[in-house]
């Protein structure tokens, strides 16, 4: 029964809808027409523009009609009623694809049969209700029966329509679930007829079953509807009532999603693929969405529905064997499949159907891609100028770069695993790179295995604040529940650990120590393989290797440089660095660092931490005999030994990156931090430094803080001990004048004075350094140019910016310790509730990965205005973990610094990220301030 | 040798002090008349100023002149030469003062003597230099013999003259120490002579020392010069050079003074005290500067120079016996000492000296006084109506009610004390109260003894960050180095410690553990006494009592509210709370501190710190069990136990406080501080609670933090465990509802929610709070008014202050924890470093004592701006330490907030430090936004 306008809307407050006469609510397609497009996904939804733009190209599309989100939004704003006119334009629609198909809805002859599918301006994959074989009752099915000449398919058909619309529509929960009741009449009837597969009963038996449905469905007072128009509505209305079902919001808020968008529902023709052996259906890719090669890639079945290639129950075929089999077909496919790709200039996912020889396209869409097929595609349609360098800037999620420098399974290796059917299931990929290790089920003993040096995978149902160090001890992290947002999914990325999430498969017996995948059972310290890039979870081990581009960069190897992957990435680093405002400098301590760091482009070190220089070798009994030091005296000598040490570890640095400036960051941890706490050692220590082990145990005791983060480190101990300073700016300006004397290279550095809250603090650290600068220059007859700054790390410091750059040649973020006193937050402490906090959207993000724009983004406005007001010239920086996240990159950009710094491994990410923040930002192709 | 005015200064740039003709550089005085007068202190210097006043005034002033501080500019500005016109004018005004005094300078017959001193625009005290006797030479002395009919007291003037003139102006350094040559030369000749007093020493035996003091001069080729106009200008260079000495430019950087400021020179004529027993010389107060009581107090000696009194060689006797030896001179001085306070309208310290039965005023200033005197001085004044009511509250420094508060020494005790000569020295007063304890002389001891029950007095030379725990312990604090901002002084007042700093005369003897002060020697162990409101040290215990406020407050005692102090406090508390625009609450966790808060004038709680209570009795069990909860059922459990602990603990806040409103925090410290650490306790709570102790100390383990203050504590504890929240909102509103029935009073609770970063998590947990109130009203039958809110505490609450005042009634400024975010300074770790800072001038004051304006102060004030364009009503305060320091409470008048809480005791200093702000932010009386 179709519904009746609400009387009651007419007097409702939201009149503009009503108003307009005659708006269009329904938007049908077919026939090589349409009324809708391919931009029309908010009003259409995504699925609904496309099968209207694929029908106005004139591709083969069993005509439909859409009604838009206009009607969602309308509905949920007037009482759950529908507009005026509404049942008219839907009947209007109806009767066009009737028309256009000769077939008509409800008729005993040739009945029109329709699928009924949500679909929104964006996927939400899994979250909403369809309803398929709609049209079905006791006369069409017979209808249906003799117009295909295939009484078991058309039972099957009907069969599978009463449980569907009585989940979907009535409610009748559990229709897909072993334990519903309609698999368990299902399951008696097999018994009854002695038979172990569905496709062992027939058309009869498929009758009999449809009878004991609509039993079931009766029993619970529930009305199967055999009027089509009844259950067209109730499809419509289940559809729109499924915008607001608990998953569909849960996944909304999830991903920011307004329910104001609404869902529009497309109402299409049904084909079908399983009427014979002339028939078919399957998914296809127009490039491969792993590798990213140009070939037309995808699998089908004849004779089987779009489930059935989804299910996995029968094996697909490659999409080029449908050649032999209906090659008229296949030539069409083709053809169509190159049409799409250059009509929307994106690899398309498709799906199609081949109903008795006819080809229908159902769907196509932008595919997903790996992160290494997103390079390769993007760069090969650059090449083919199918898009511009620009576009193919934009095409790549710059995270996904990470994906092509992380290891990946030795090809030989993981063919023979997949030959020998060790894939056993696939989760989402969470945590890029491939890892093998024994399965392990608690985080204790991950980490009591790491300890004795095994390579482990922390198996868990999910994970929670307690598992953290048994996830950094593991090679790789397999979860059976939880999303890409998941406890498991954020801090494996964070961490950057390998990381298969939410394997629903996956049962975990704690008690038995043992794994089930499927019907594979494994136990505890058993060989397992996870691919955080693909998803994939094998059985075994199986070995890793560098992934090509790796191996290209620092391997030499000259077989991966011929490979398409690493040209793509090569070419694509090389468009970036041309589009780039920023400049983009590594994070680096030591000089293989440095190397890496110039490998992948680096043009400078931001930071260059003094201490973990500290710890190596000899340096540590040095640094702690001046921690121990009770008079200047002392210390100094202890400095003067120090020194040397100190030198050559610059001069190394220096000879990696010249003529490319280093910022060099003064000594910044605790002392603390260098001394032994176990009794054992500090008597040890105490020998080796020859004072007695009362008095050493009471400086470590006196040194301890209750929150080191904020005691007396940074420039504090600077301040306290200008001769550590001055120690470290020698050792700095004898190795930058060696360096330069030696090389004839230019030698910049930037020195750093970190942890500065007031512009005095950076003026007497900097007079250190200047005074140390000019007598060593005295000393070696050369000069060298050098800057002084400072890092931007605290609240005030941002706040006073404008006097501290009194003394400052540059500014350099220090956004991790910034995030940490602006929230409160201590990185280290802070995983016990930011998971909590990123799943309750009471953080957009981790503000440790990315960038907090509201907050520590305003400190860095304020920071950037006040400082450049004060000193034009002021070069700005950021040194923090953010300067390696794409969305803290366009940050920085629009803010106008003048680089980011980060990880060596993340300079990829960084290079593209920042071209991308450039073209997104308006193109305004801005010259760089300078050389940074 | 007159100087020439610098030829080169005609060609210098700065010409606009030459180009002006024939300007004023000096400024005469003298016979009831004088070109300056007191508001010209800028110019003339303090002393200066006041002598002209007092000139102008009539008053007996020896006649004199003033270098202006222009000349020392001048000076300066032009290589240390003069300006041009300065030698006449100072010729001019010389001759002045000879016809003034029918003397003449350098004359063979009754000579004029002069006195050359610095006088900087505020008081330097001994910063500067200072020449006596000036004009005295082989020539004028013995006219000084004969005119005065003393040879003795003419040579002993002139030998004084010679080692002043050699130190001061020809920098023969050591002149005052016992190791300078002329003490030497002293010594020897008393032993030659055989005498020991120097008093012992004739004429000739000076004439003989004068000789011998010159040739020490030109033993090291100096020259001292026996023209008088040439000591004249001598002098006066020197002290202008001594503007730019070591002690002067330290004591201007400590004081913030620029040097451009310089200092004038007053030349003065000599009048003698020392002619015999018609002359003498005193210092006085126009009243007590000790008690404040309105009677004219000081002392003097008859034949004596002002140096005897201050020196203490010679006891002086109290001023009342004057009238005795010279009835005129004293009833002159009683009538000029009223004249001037009268004048002055303030309190005056004065200088006189009597010349042979003639009174002459060598200075006034507005008088030093102890905070008490400055209550009741000022109170008084007002009562006289010699001062308006907001000049009162202006004249008393709001930090000088803590003197007002703090045990005394038992007033018979004490006299004993003083009558037995047990005074044994005087520091600064650098810590107010009093305190009897055992010497003792390293930290660690402190620490012991303390533990073992013994009150002490930690005594050092000075201290370090390593004795803060002793000086924890300790009752209070004795140092024989540095001044009022050294580190036992900051320390001291921030622990709330009684202190004397800097007594000079103590000498510690580490290896013999013994201290000397004087003649005194006092082994580790003896008792002593400090009073660190007067700076006094005592031998021997003396018992302390409460003050008379405190008794007159809290023991209801009759004799003390009838005292003048009380009265006066009590008064002068009155016109603060009319004046004061700000209101004031406390800081109070417990019903008896509310108490005392009452008492003190608190007019609601801003902070009631719940966990405060956790701790008492059974309920910490129940706050254990709750946290060892592994399920919120058994959590919810526990809670179930503490709700009626929580509610009984509200109810007594309640009944103290009603009608004024409580503002209540929710749980705020990480869990980890409520359990026991050590491996017995652990094991005993695990029986208690029947967890195994292994299970227990996992736990302890796991909620280690690493930085707990920027750790899972605050609204975060509340995210997690939202029922911890709901269990305190219900103890709080049942409390209110109770106390509501029972009372009849109004019951106005406020509910702060602690750490909000974000608005997310305010709303979070306001919306527990109010859907609770809303429970517990419709079970109670009965409302409550109240208002949630969140402390501002954290830089990124400030920065999005407007978002989160969108589920915020209220904002309270946590200035505690702010202050250590804005930094990145932990309060507790800050010690190793803040006093060095401090002394540094990196901080002008610990940012946790005294509000730092610039950073934390920017912050409040965009929390301001934003929070209340949010929501115009939106309530604010402060419940940070800063709430009790006056200069912050300025800071927070001017920001516009409602109320300042602070620790009970220190609301009077709250509640006159708000009306000063009120009477200097321009005395516009607003009246209040509401009652808050």
């Amino acid at each position: 029964m179709p519904p009746r306008p609400a009387a009651s809307a007419r007097k409702q407050r939201s009149k503009p809808t009503e108003r307009r006469a005659a708006q269009r609510w329904v938007w049908s397609f077919g026939d090589g027409r349409a009324e809708g497009d391919r931009n029309m996904a908010d009003l259409l939804g995504g699925k609904g523009a496309n099968l209207a733009e694929m029908s106005r190209m004139g591709l083969p599309v069993p005509p439909g009609f859409t009604l838009s989100t206009e009607v969602c939004r309308y509905y949920y704003e007037h009482g759950r009623n529908y507009p005026r006119g509404l049942t008219q334009q839907v009947d209007e629609a109806l009767g066009a694809v009737e028309r256009s198909l000769g077939k008509r809805f409800g008729a005993d002859e040739n009945p029109l049969l329709v699928s009924v599918r949500s679909g929104a301006r964006v996927s939400m994959p899994g979250m909403m209700d369809t309803v398929l074989n709609l049209g079905l009752n006791d006369r069409t099915v017979e209808a249906l029966a003799r117009a295909s000449g295939n009484a078991r398919f058309a039972w099957d058909a009907y069969r599978r329509f009463v449980q569907m619309y009585a989940d979907v529509v009535l409610g009748l929960k559990g229709g897909h679930a072993e334990s519903s009741p309609f698999s368990a009449a299902l399951d008696a009837l097999k018994r009854e007829r002695g038979v172990r597969e569905d496709t062992a009963l027939g058309a009869d038996d498929l009758r009999e079953l449809v009878r004991r449905f609509k039993a079931i469905v009766a029993e619970r007072g529930l009305v199967f509807p055999d009027d089509p128009r009844e259950q067209l509505w109730g499809a419509i209305g289940a559809v729109f009532g499924s915008w607001m079902n608990d998953r569909a919001v849960a996944y909304r808020e999830m991903h920011s999603i307004p329910s104001s968008w609404g869902t529009a529902v497309s109402v299409c023709a049904m084909v079908y693929g399983n009427l014979g052996e002339d028939s078919g259906t399957g998914v296809a890719f127009t490039r491969d969405p792993a590798s990213g090669e140009k070939r037309f890639y995808g699998e089908f079945l004849m004779n089987a529905q779009g489930e059935d290639v989804v299910a996995g129950l029968r094996t697909p075929l490659p999409i080029g064997e449908l050649e032999g089999r209906d090659p008229r077909s296949w030539k069409e496919l083709l053809r169509i499949q190159r049409l799409l790709e250059k009509h929307y200039r994106d690899m398309q996912d498709i799906e199609f159907t081949i109903e008795r020889g006819r080809l229908f396209m159902l769907q196509c869409r932008s595919g997903k891609r790996t992160g290494l097929a997103a390079v390769r595609i993007a760069v090969e349609m650059a090449r083919e100028r199918l898009i511009t360098r620009d576009e193919a800037l934009l095409r790549v999620p710059a995270e996904a770069l990470e994906h092509l420098l992380k290891p990946v399974f030795e090809r030989r290796a993981l063919d023979t695993a997949r030959a020998d059917g060790r894939l056993l299931t696939k989760g989402l990929n969470a945590g890029p790179g491939a890892a093998s290790g024994r399965i392990v089920l608690r985080a204790d003993d991950a980490e009591d295995w790491a300890r004795r040096g095994e390579q482990v995978i922390l198996v868990r149902l999910e994970t929670s604040p307690e598992d953290i160090r048994g996830m950094r001890a593991a090679q790789g992290i397999l979860t059976a529940r939880g999303g890409m947002t998941s406890h498991a999914a954020l801090v494996a990325r964070q961490m950057g650990k390998v990381c298969v999430a939410g394997a629903g498969e996956l049962e975990i017996d704690l008690r038995e120590r043992c794994v089930h995948i499927g019907p594979t059972a494994l136990r505890e310290g058993d060989w397992l393989s996870v691919d955080g890039t693909s998803g994939e979870v094998f059985k075994g081990r199986i070995d890793t290797q560098p992934s090509e581009v790796m191996q290209a960069l620092f391997e030499g190897d000259a077989k991966a440089r011929r490979g398409e992957l690493w040209r793509a990435f090569e070419e694509l680093m090389r468009w970036a660095d041309q589009t780039r405002v920023l400049g983009v400098r590594a994070n680096a301590d030591q000089a293989d660092q440095c190397k890496v760091a110039i490998a992948f482009g680096a043009e400078g070190i931001g930071l260059c931490r003094t201490e973990h220089m500290f710890f190596d070798g000899d340096k540590i009994d040095c640094v702690r005999e001046m921690i121990v030091a009770e008079t200047r005296e002392e210390r100094e000598r202890a400095l003067a030994k120090l020194l040397p040490l100190q030198r050559s570890d610059f001069e190394s640095i220096f000879e990696e990156m010249a003529p490319h400036p280093c910022t060099i960051r003064t000594l910044d941890p605790p002392l603390h931090e260098f001394l032994p706490h176990s009794e054992t050692a500090i008597e040890a220590l105490a020998t080796k430094l020859r004072v007695s082990p009362e008095k050493l145990a009471h400086k470590v005791e006196s040194l301890h803080e209750l929150n080191p983060m904020l005691g007396h480190r940074g420039c504090r101990l600077g301040i306290s001990y200008p001769e550590i300073t001055a120690m470290q700016a020698r050792a700095l300006f004898e190795a930058a004048c060696a360096v330069r004397r030696r090389r004839r290279k230019a030698v910049k550095p930037e020195i750093m004075i970190p942890l500065v809250a007031t512009p005095k603090e950076l003026e007497l650290q900097a007079r250190i350094v200047r005074e140390t600068a000019e007598q060593v220059f005295r000393e070696q007859g050369l000069r060298v140019p050098y800057l002084v700054g400072t890092m931007i790390e605290l609240p005030r410091a941002a706040l006073v910016a404008d006097q501290i750059a009194a003394s400052a040649e540059f500014f350099s973020f220090g956004t991790n310790d910034l995030t940490q006193t602006t929230f409160g937050i201590s990185r280290d402490d802070g995983a016990s509730f930011i998971p909590l906090y990123v799943c309750s959207e009471i953080f957009p993000a981790d503000p440790f990965a990315t960038l907090d724009t509201e907050g520590v983004g305003a400190l860095m406005r304020i920071a950037v205005e006040k400082g450049r007001a004060a000193r034009g010239e002021l070069k700005l920086g950021i040194c923090g973990e953010h300067g390696g996240d794409p969305r803290s990159i366009a940050f920085c950009h629009d803010l106008g610094l003048d680089y980011v710094s980060c990880s060596p491994h993340r300079l990829p990410i960084a290079r593209l990220a920042a071209a991308q923040a450039a073209l997104r930002a308006g193109g305004k192709r801005k010259t760089r301030r300078k050389a940074s």
